[in-house]
């Protein structure tokens, strides 16, 4: 990921994500009501989806649609976010 | 989450995932391809849905599906099943 | 699905999704643009993710949480929702 | 969508999710146990999982990566894609 300048923002979440993981694991350990963990767990993968889907729109700008890229270069962005799209992205 | 049995599972399945994050936070702050931090994003998307998945069939489980259970214990039980599913799991 | 109390809904609800298919062939056959499509095809996830959920809540209310049932009929409920959760549900 | 080449296997697939929703329908009209309806709705959601997957790959070969196509083009062509993921793909 050469393209710095949106990094801050995505190390940022990704580090809130961090700390509401590790909020699941406090809450697991701390045998806190089962809802409390349902509903952090599921803060966590609205939280994770977020991230993807700025990665992704990061990845789309800059190694797909970029001007200047070669043919080539956008075909082979094109084909690592398809790869995500199609394993992971359900 | 009073259910004591089953947690030592959920608890490692929590670990792994903070180690996933953090894979993340390491590839983003050491500069790596964006189709690296994309493959890592989406494996702890793959892994935080497992993780829901288990938390949900273990409080199904636990707390509506249980013998012995009150009316009342299982109707609260599924409605905080319910918000969840209505509120997150798209 | 013998509790018929909450079925005209989700009929409702089926043959509008079945519109919105229609849409989507309609859109494909009459060459329309692609982000129209894309948007009709999404649209159609965002009402199947909205029927599965309705079904699901159904589900448990009247196969796991509803009382009356016997240890037995509610294990077999159970056990059903989480098959659906763990194979489709992501 | 102007690139005919791909759209009758689309064509097709949206015909099998009609028929899938048709299948739905049926199901709840003739009263089947509710398992089964459930199996039906989640078989449909994968379905157009599945059918979203190939507009967005789709979309973004021939509107974003496909040689030959203007900036401005690419780059609306990119904004449509990150509309839909960001409203709908959850």
């Amino acid at each position: 990921m050469s393209h710095l300048a949106t990094r801050p923002e995505l190390l940022a979440r990704v580090r809130r994500i961090a700390g509401q993981v590790a909020a699941v694991e406090k809450a697991l350990a701390a045998n806190e009501p089962c809802a409390t963990v349902l509903h952090r767990v599921a803060a966590v993968r609205g939280a994770v989806n977020g991230l993807l889907d700025e990665v992704i729109a990061e990845h789309l700008t800059e190694h797909v649609a970029l001007p200047g890229l070669s043919d080539a270069e956008r075909a082979a962005g094109a084909d690592e976010l398809l790869a995500v799209i199609r394993r992971y992205a359900k």
